[in-house]
């Protein structure tokens, strides 16, 4: 189930089927951001929710909410059409997801990540959240959990596996790879040199531009296909499946 | 150009094209929430990203950011599926969403909107944001611009002539309309009554659920169909771009 | 009963009379803002506290309070004597006398607003406030008004039957005349020109004053006198009386 | 001059003046706040109105703001009519005032205050209004003063005099009759025991209404009469002229 | 009890003792801030916490947090090594400590405060935490009390008459001589004229160092010794013990 | 130099050196929690200060701030004496270090941390800064760094050699070690079992009780020793050294 494409009295019933599954809630979540010359800005968000709807359409008891398109990218500000969130921003913005998620009785939300840059701020917004609780002695009615999507088991083996050289850490081939599966006629190219690009720390954006001119970091994306995007996909899959279904079952402690 | 669908090099070329055009952004907002039994959750952020993007299939000139997709809708926080930003928060993601752009010269940024309930927040944003210049005796380098889509020229004309009663305010026949010509595999039935909904003041969310049991105000939406959803786009996309040509054209005071 | 001229028992005694009136309050809320060649500075928060004291004086059941005098007028900055909240900030303290007066029992709050520019951001507070109960789903244990004095019945028809030329946005001779009615010894006289002032957009500070120079906007306040602001004012304080109390007496679904 | 009965142009000229007096200018500030079984709700904020409107009637070159009326009064929540903002709100409030101003070029900002409960927040707010400039190694363009109209020179000796016994520290005789010269028509009697309040430290609502059921702390206001009022005001009134003329001309160092 | 050199079970242990000390604890809080040519840094936070922990080397029953060693001090920031909270964190940094310490049971919450400065933004910080619970009728968990440290009874007199001249505001004798007291082979020397600075009022960094050159307000620290620094220790630790004891035995009205 | 225990123009005369390491800080810093049944609730607090001052004990040329001891700490909640910020609230003092310490020219802030619970926020809080410099295209006047001492070259390997087994996640016996070295009057012994505690996810506090009973989570404390500490503690001064110089002296992109 698609929240987006849904009525209200659909998602009534599934949250009132007693299934577990019907209680949790996958919401796809990224950045908009640049990729080096060849990668979509929209890639941090596309891939989860290419992977979230692939899996939607395998197992309609899967929910998945609407995609949570914008995150933390200060650092690739100095490349045009990224669009970043500060922090505090950031962190307001889920908790009110989370508040009108759990008014609703979804007791088991899952942040698919696609960037790398949100962990930080995604964790440190769960202990925001979870701080209001701790503070006054109460249980939270809802489990957190955040997943980057390349730590899905298997997804990372396969990437490394596809590209053995060259992925880096941004604009990597795999990110890219899966924007080519579902997008085909957005595919682009360009000249870029070196064939891998520098690595270094992360820090604000003009420092960024200076360390990573094109915008890639450590990966060589022009080693991406669609073929290749759609194994991720196809891997990718099953594995968010199984680790949904996991977390929609795990018993609590003292319940 | 599709912001997300683009790379940095791609946006960086229009930006820097001369164009007014190039400078200008169109960013559909919206919000997901019920909208009655037979809408789509999404429907407030589905249908200007519908027409902005078939705008833009039109005329490729015109620059189209990521969907804003979620925004203030605690009123109807009472049905399932509907997420909303408390307007505290909503202003902050608008604020650096505007930060964003204008770092990368964007000089008129366009909100094209789908949610009456988004419009004070909006406003009160635009607010805040000019407030930081005017406190400090300097012009802002944008523009901002808020344009429900129904308030384009001609549209609300053409949805009175094909919804002479039963309209509404929440939950119409043109908006799901507009969705089933976009989504018509995701088109609902079901039956409700009264035929018409009621009407009455917009507060919190029990306030809502009592007043509206099943989310519609003042709607019958039944009536829609894709083929006017279709007619309604049809004469919305136009509509747009002139728009929006007129806004990236607008010569300011002083300058 | 006038809150600030009252003893606390005199206000409690109300408060526990029974009548619904006697838990429904009247804030008068403005702003304090240039107002064109000729007019005061407090007009916007002058106006509604001379109407809400005169329905006062008329009927001494209806309870008024402190007038909220500072509101949203970032775009008037540029004129000398303007104080503005930030919108944020105009939020954070309604709130916060919403709860006050909530706190001792007032279930009726009714703004009596004497600025366009406030309405925005005083709406976006009724929701932030009322977010706070929808996230948990709970009632408030008050409802909110928001009533812009020239929208009280019958009040822009006969401003509009007064000054059917000029009346214009800013700095109307309406707002002006009832300004003259209360304080005759203040009437200013300016030349300026055109007589009647251009209209436009708003925005921030800058763009205001090189839009409209002397701060009117498509008014023509000269044709302003203390016998039409009276006759303004005779005809909203009825209007007014009728207006809170039917507010007072509403009924709430499921109560 | 009273700027909210003045329009801009005249504040405008007295600005460009050329004299220190046309830069430096009064706020009364106070609170919302029952004052016992005899006090007026407003008394905070309208003492301080009543000195500063009383000296600038004296010497029409001192420029008097629109009084902030509503300060931080947590404590008195317990007792009807009682309006408070959190400290934080205060402070924001505060804060927008000064950027107002400042924007004006008024360079010496005078807070007569009327509330105890208000100076800590109030010099809260003053160090955080510098400590934008002390990080950033700039001179602010403003100098902020707090004075308690009780702490002009003078007035306490006074009050002293006049109340040898059962002044106390809320809801105090001084206070009281200041009121009622300003108010005549509004004296309130009431019976109360015992004739002098207890004392003891202030902390929340419920704990002050237990320590002082009718809300006073230390005074026996029935002390109060119109006449000691005007007496009062009086001496305030030169006191007042003479210590904002003493800020207005001080010399800052490094200047 | 030192918290931070004590186990969870050892401090739950105290708590749970039945004893109104078992719930009463001392935060030592105070400022990193310049104190003149020859002041430490950590002049204003080593003075409570050598009082405070001395105290509890005398009286192990006394429970002593961790210290509070960042306060406000925007205005000695043109000297090096200083750092401050801006007073609105400083509010959400002290809040967060009681919220935590209240978690656990403890109810008296005593800061025993080693900076002027301090001050204003603690007491407001109170305010804005009682007035959670004024606003919503109930009375909190805790009770909070500000103390500082040459506030204990007795010690401001030793004070006066161990340097009866050259006392001063800042960077006083009596505080370098305690901390001279507890840190001998850190006592610093420096030449500095006039014998006893100059004294004026408080505002921002940029003026505090143009009124006050070498940091000092009013003071001839080279007054100080290591023996005067422990007589003020001696009178304080058995000023404060007592102090501590009668709040946390005190009686709340109503209990 | 330890910044607290130095004067204003001893830390002057350092940042005005030349030297690179004069311009670069080291801030302790940490979080005040309960660590099982025998570690001390000052543990990770004490772990970075023990360590960077015996480095600067070593080389007097390392300037140390005080050390900030309260971190994010919300999951250890539910045991007696954690003291714990939000993560916002620890955000905006972090901020307010970093102001305070780029105010005086410090250019290179690194942060010795000793809670693994922290790093989110801190790196959030890092991203927050940079972020107004990465909106305005602007580079910051300083570079961030953040290094949990456990990462310093070399610590964990030695950590892994004395505790091959039941070194675990919380209250590990290589932290315990090091107040052990510093504090060996204050080591504590308690029977506790399972020997080896166990592992699992991190949420709100109720739940970490319930998984984790007496807080340590994977470890057996118990093989803690002084000498064992002293030994981390001899590795990694050299190693915190060596690694601050290389960031003191590392070079910026475009300088």
């Amino acid at each position: 189930m698609l929240i987006h494409l849904s009525s209200w009295p659909e998602i009534d019933a599934r949250l009132n089927s007693g299934e577990a599954l019907g209680r949790t809630i996958v919401i796809p979540i990224g950045s908009n951001e640049q990729h080096g010359p060849t990668g979509l800005l929209g890639t941090d968000w596309l891939c989860p929710e290419i992977i979230a709807h692939a899996a939607e359409a395998t197992d309609q008891t899967l929910i998945v909410g609407p995609t949570f398109n914008i995150g933390m990218a200060q650092h690739h500000l100095a490349f045009a059409g990224t669009i970043s969130l500060r922090p505090s921003t950031f962190m307001a913005a889920i908790t009110d997801w989370v508040s009108s998620l759990s008014r609703h009785g979804f007791d088991r939300i899952y942040f698919l990540n696609g960037h790398g840059g949100n962990v930080a701020t995604i964790e440190a917004t769960f202990s925001e959240i979870y701080a209001e609780w701790s503070f006054i002695e109460e249980a939270p009615p809802f489990v957190l959990k955040l997943k980057n999507w390349w730590d899905l088991p298997g997804v990372m083996g396969l990437c490394n596996q596809l590209f053995p050289t060259g992925h880096g850490m941004h604009a990597t081939p795999s990110e890219i790879a899966v924007t080519q599966a579902a997008y085909p006629d957005r595919i682009k190219t360009a000249a870029y040199s070196p064939q891998i690009a520098p690595s270094g720390p992360i820090r604000d954006a003009q420092d960024y531009r200076a360390r990573f001119p094109d915008g890639r970091i450590g990966s060589d994306p022009a080693q991406a296909s669609p073929e290749k995007g759609q194994r991720i996909i196809d891997l990718a899959v099953p594995s968010l499946l199984k680790d949904v279904a996991a977390f929609a079952n795990e018993t609590l402690p003292g319940t």
